[in-house]
């Protein structure tokens, strides 16, 4: 595994803007497993950020997508079972051609059939768990502080990257907290699901899932501290967080991140 | 049934500002069955008015999340298997857990289908009926007038919303009138559907239907006047009323409110 | 089939005027099989235009929307199979009451299944074909040139609308190019399948596929021009050419039009 850069820390600023850079001159393919709450608001984001989004979710040609995609997301926001069915194709096609994935347990504290099959879908392999304070707390079992995410992450051989008000990362070894973001993201729908689908663009672009889940949290929560400049609310901060992640750049990302 | 506080009306501004107040306060769940063109703008709606959206439909969970909501949203926007499914037991959930239900009867007047849905679904128990002209006509078989929303709604025990260049609700011993609004809530789609979803969520802190009805539509029209202030066409009116849910406070929903 | 009205062309800025005013006054209804992504955003674009969307996949109830529209978009978006069964219902609905349709091939250059089935799509009679240079590559196996769209569009009996930094659009015996439209347009999700909902909706409102199809690529172009005034990236974009569409008329369209 690479060491973060900079002295006595595991993940540094100018590591989120590398990450940014690739971002922008590889434009990677992220194929999204979510729901149709979603759906939209994760595919602006994603292509404000540079990536290219896939969305589709048939049987017979998920597998293909996932193939040719450079990150995939699994979030399981709708458990039906056109999506069970999808997830359980391109979990495979992502094992298969190497593509890293994240997984977004969303809503596993409020169902414990959510709860089984995302432990279920933890032992098949995903880079990366993103997750909030609740969701982590029905998972685990444990309350949702570095300690437990980092031997939880450590147990299950990836990144815990979990969001809150200041938001933490963790791979077992290595641990960062990052003091970004807005109130107002807890105020818009999907927020959590497209910081998940730019986990899944960031793994597409830099082999350490520590490092990459740690960018991508440093850029949406700086995208959310430039939204917040000019939204007059919700809808106003949903709008300008889309065109802070299109504007937003390696100074402005360098300067504003907050990350130890 | 409550009396409305104010001598000579059934609804006042207050108590629309009573049940604003509510709304922020607890935070109500709201679970919402609706189609996919409306699910991101309503569950965008329900944050910025304080209230929690889920939005499952898959059969195996949405009984659980339906037990646990304060309010049920059930729109007809699209009428595949898995909503009828869906709401099926959705519906027997709420009945159990007594957790009130509002019917948005999205085209009955495009479909005699759905006109006959709609009118088996009236029959188990909708707290409130939220509908428009084109749609009573085609479900009642009259005209949508005072008289016949209340003779409707008596019938059915329920509480009817028509919405319209002046809103009237009823619940067939009072009427009240809303005269908020602005024309461009029709050039915004699921504008409805998301008004019927803040209806769902004020039945959730307001045990009178009626009242939370009235008060619903009270908010949404007065932050439709308040969005037209700096719209500039239908999509920057669509951002602004989330705006506006989100900024509304009892002094200016107080001085806005046209009820009567 | 009628004949340009100015000299030396095939179409003309006056043409797309002409068909602008009748979607204003007609208001044609257009029913859209498309994915969840692009549902919203579709509809809210038919709106702002003048039309009046409905989007139901139901088989129970899609073949009688279809027949009460006066457009129909079928879009490929999500390749699952009730939306298959919904688009066979919906283009034989169409094609027993003589209503036209727009096939919009998404990401037939991902999947040899979608081009397969676009191809079988295409032998049913759309009147137009939406369509980006990459999907017609894959979908014709010849370059996305002048030559190569009129040739496709005379074997085929169709309209070739070809999406670029320069539209072209082609029916076999007349072409246009359309200088219209902004680079953030690319950056949208679900901007062409609007583009394409709004030709469905110029060809409720027009006989002539060809005239019909270039009107709707002259107004998204100058639409996307107008937003790209205020745009301050991709979010505001995607709202200000909502407003755009709202707000374009004659004059405005006739200055900007760039069609030769």
């Amino acid at each position: 595994m690479q060491k973060s850069r900079t002295t006595g820390r595991d993940m540094s600023a100018q590591d989120a803007v590398a990450v940014l850079d690739r971002l922008r001159t590889r434009a990677p393919r992220v194929h999204c497993i979510t729901n149709a709450v979603a759906q939209n608001f994760t595919a602006n984001a994603l292509l404000a950020i540079g990536a290219v989004p896939s969305m589709t979710l048939a049987a017979e040609e998920i597998g293909a997508f996932v193939a040719r995609a450079q990150g995939l997301l699994v979030n399981l926001g709708t458990l039906d079972r056109e999506r069970r069915d999808a997830t359980a194709i391109a979990v495979q096609s992502a094992a298969a051609h190497h593509v890293p994935w994240v997984l977004d347990p969303v809503f596993v504290d409020r169902s414990e059939l959510r709860a089984a099959y995302a432990r279920d879908l933890i032992g098949q392999g995903p880079r990366a768990l993103r997750i909030n304070r609740a969701e982590f707390a029905a998972l685990s079992g444990g309350e949702p502080d570095s300690l437990a995410i980092s031997t939880y992450a450590r147990g299950r051989n990836l990144v815990v990257g979990l969001s809150g008000e200041t938001d933490l990362v963790a791979d077992g070894e290595r641990l960062v907290s990052i003091a970004n973001g807005h109130p107002l993201m807890a105020k818009v729908t999907a927020m959590g699901c497209a910081a998940s689908a730019i986990v899944a663009a960031c793994l597409g672009v830099e082999d350490d899932a520590f490092r990459a889940t740690a960018a991508a949290l440093t850029i949406v929560g700086v995208a959310g501290e430039m939204a917040s400049e000019t939204a007059r609310g919700p809808g106003s901060f949903a709008v300008a967080i889309l065109d802070a992640l299109h504007n937003l750049d390696g100074p402005r990302l360098m300067s504003h991140a907050k990350v130890n």
